[in-house]
C-alpha cells in the first residue's frame, strides 16, 4: 500500500534520493567502490562537498554576498553552543526570542554560557503563537530566533530588522519558502527535515560577523576553522552530506525554492481549510502564525480519537500523532510530501465527519 | 576488476554491510519506508540504537562492568574537547602521551582548555615509534593516549597501569585486537575505520568517572546527559549508526574480536615479512611498534616509484600512497580487508623486484 509519511523529522525525502543514495552505497560514480569506503579527501567526495556547499548558496540566493555554507556534524543542538562561542563577547549579551521547545533549548545553552536576555516568550500560552511587538536591546551582540516551531505548529512570517547579527535556527523550514536570506548572518538547520537524512547540520554564515568576540574558541566549535578547511576540518559525515546534495539537486531541478513554495502553500491551504471547515476539528496554533510545515490540530471531542486513528492508519498514513506537549495531531508537510498525501488525509477527515453524522441521523 | 581498497579511512567495510544498508534505504525492515525517513524515536530505530550499544559492550567484554556505550555525532575530534570538559578539574592537570598527528591534536585542544602535561613524545623522530619508560604525574586528573597512529603506522602494544582514569582514542584499531578493555575508563573511536561509515563516533565510558570535576558542562558536550538520554539526547546520525550495527553484527558472526585478531595478525605478518625480505623496500616505523592496521613502508630507491605505482594500480589496488608526513606507502589493513588483498599487494612487490632484477642480470 502507498505510504503517506507525516513524520516530523527525520521525515520523507524524495524517492529519487532513496534510489540514488542506495545505488551510491553499492557502486559510487561507477568506481566499483561504495560511497561508504572512499576517502573523504578523494576527488569524487571533494566534488560532492563543493557542489553541496555551492548549491545551498545558489538556492538561498546568497552567492557572491560574503556567505559560506558548512556541512557539520553534531546536530543543530551543537549550534546552540557554537553560536554564543562565536558571537557572544566576554561581558556581552545575547538576545533570544522564545517560541518553542527548541528555542528554549537554545536559550538554556546560551544562558549557561553567558548573559542572555529573552526578548519575548509565548511559553505561558504553550507556545501557541509567535510573540510580536518585542524590543531587542540595542547593545546585544546578536539576536537569535527559530523560524518554525515543529512541535507547536507555528512559523515566523516576519523577522525584525536590527543593527546586529541575526541568527536563525531554520531546521524545520529551510528551503521551504522564499525569504530575503541576506537579512540573516547565521542560518543553521539540521538536515533531517527538508534537506536530507539525520547526521549533518547546515550552517550558512556571513563571514564578516566572525572573529569579533575575542574568545579562545575550541577548534571543533570555531566556524572560522571549519570555513578555512572548506568544511573538512575533520572527517565529515560523508553519507548524510551526499544524500543532502541529492535532495538539494532534486529541489533545484524542480525550480528551486520559488517552485516548492507554491506546492507547500497549496498543501497547507488544503489542510488548514479542512481543519477550519470540519466541525470535528480545530487548529492548535494562532491562525496568523500557522506553520506551512507542521499543522497542529485537535479533535473537538476526544471520543472520536480511536475511530479517526484507525481510519488514517488504514489509509496508509503514518507519523500523525501530535507531540505530547500539544496532543492531538501534527501533519508535517515537508518539501518531499506530495499534495496527494494531503488529499488522502483531508479525505479521511471528511470520512470521519460522515461516519459520525450518519449514526446521529439514524437515532 | 576486483578492487583492493587500502584507504586509510573512511575505508573498506564488509560487502554485506553495503548490501544490507542499501536495502534499508529502499525499504527498512519491510516497513515500506526508507531508513532515512523514519523517526529516530520509532520502535524500529530505537531497537537499532539499543542493539548497537549492547553489541559494543558484548564485543569488548565490558557487559555488567559499569560501562555505557554512546553513538555520538561530531567525529572523534569533538572528543578532544569533551574529554577535558568531563574529566579535567578546575585547576587540575591532564597527562597526554604524544604519539602522532591525532594525539597532538587532542593535546592542542586540551592545552587550550586547561593545564596539560605531555608525558612523552616521539615527535622529534617524526613519530616513528611509541615512547616508553615515561612517568605519568600521580596528581593528573586523567591520562590520554592514542592506541594506533594511522599516519605513522605505529601501535601501542602495552598500556600503563595507573591510579587515574585512562582515556584512549582507539579510532583506528578498535575491534581489531584483544585487549583488557576494562583497563580503560573512556574509549572513543570515529566509526570510519573498523566500525562503520563516517558520521558517528563511539564513546565507551565507565560511568563512575563522570560528574567529579565540578564543571558546568554544555549539554551537547556532557557525557552524563547523553547516557541519561540513552544516546538520543538529540537526533542521532541514524544511517551511520545503522551501518555500524551491521558491521558489528558481521564481526560478531565471524567470532568476535578473537577471530578477527587472528586474521589481522596473518595479514600483517604477510605484509611485514615481504617488506623485510624484499630488498627494494623498508618499513617506516620501529619494528616493535609496528601497527597491524596501517603498515607504512618506503622504497629504498625512489626511482622505482613510477613503476611500482603503475603495477599496484593495474592490480586493482587503491588508497596505497602514504600520508605526506611520512611519504612512501601506507597499507591500511582494517578488519574488512581480506587476506587475499594483502596477497595481491605482496605479489606486486615481488613482481617489482623481479622486473628490476632481470635488466640488471642482462647487463
Amino acid at each position: 500500500m502507498k505510504k503517506h509519511n507525516y513524520s516530523a523529522g527525520p521525515c520523507i525525502l524524495p524517492q529519487e534520493v532513496f534510489e540514488k543514495s542506495a545505488q551510491a552505497i553499492l557502486n559510487f560514480n561507477n568506481s566499483g567502490l561504495s560511497l561508504l569506503e572512499i576517502s573523504h579527501r578523494s576527488k569524487d567526495f571533494v566534488a560532492v562537498m563543493d557542489e553541496a556547499r555551492a548549491i545551498v548558496l545558489e538556492l538561498l540566493g546568497l552567492e557572491g554576498k560574503g556567505y559560506q555554507a558548512l556541512f557539520l556534524a553534531g546536530g543543530a543542538s551543537l549550534e546552540f553552543l557554537m553560536v554564543p562561542y562565536n558571537l557572544l563577547k566576554e561581558g556581552g549579551k545575547a538576545a533570544y526570542l522564545d517560541t518553542g521547545t527548541w528555542a528554549a533549548a537554545a536559550i538554556k545553552e546560551a544562558q549557561s554560557f553567558g548573559n542572555t536576555t529573552i526578548v519575548a516568550s509565548s511559553k505561558e500560552e504553550n507556545y501557541n503563537h509567535i510573540p510580536k511587538g518585542y524590543t531587542v536591546p540595542a547593545d546585544a551582540d546578536y539576536f537569535h530566533c527559530t523560524s518554525n516551531n515543529t512541535i507547536f505548529g507555528t512559523q515566523m512570517k516576519e523577522f525584525p530588522s536590527l543593527d546586529m547579527p541575526i541568527v536563525c535556527d531554520m531546521s524545520s523550514d529551510i528551503f521551504s519558502r522564499q525569504l530575503d536570506f541576506s537579512k540573516f548572518d547565521i542560518i543553521y538547520a539540521g538536515a533531517q527535515k527538508n534537506m536530507g537524512p539525520a547526521g549533518t547540520t547546515l550552517v550558512v554564515i556571513k563571514e564578516e560577523v566572525l572573529g569579533k568576540n575575542g574568545r579562545n574558541i575550541p577548534s571543533m566549535l570555531d566556524y572560522a576553522k571549519h570555513i578555512k578547511a572548506e568544511s573538512m576540518y575533520n572527517t565529515p559525515p560523508v553519507f548524510p552530506i551526499y544524500a543532502s546534495l541529492l535532495t538539494l539537486q532534486w529541489l533545484k531541478n524542480l525550480g528551486g525554492i520559488a517552485a516548492i513554495e507554491k506546492i507547500n502553500n497549496a498543501k497547507a491551504a488544503l489542510l488548514y481549510a479542512e481543519i477550519d471547515r470540519n466541525p470535528l476539528f480545530k487548529g492548535a496554533a494562532a491562525v496568523e502564525d500557522r506553520s506551512n510545515m507542521n499543522a497542529t490540530f485537535l479533535l473537538n471531542d476526544e471520543v472520536h480519537a480511536a475511530t479517526f486513528d484507525a481510519m488514517w492508519k488504514a489509509a496508509g498514513i503514518s507519523g500523525l500523532p501530535g507531540h505530547r506537549s500539544v496532543g492531538g495531531y501534527r501533519a508535517s508537510m515537508y518539501n518531499a510530501l506530495p499534495l496527494e498525501s494531503v488529499q488522502v488525509l483531508v479525505d479521511v477527515m471528511k470520512e470521519l465527519e460522515k461516519s459520525i453524522q450518519i449514526p446521529a441521523l439514524s437515532n
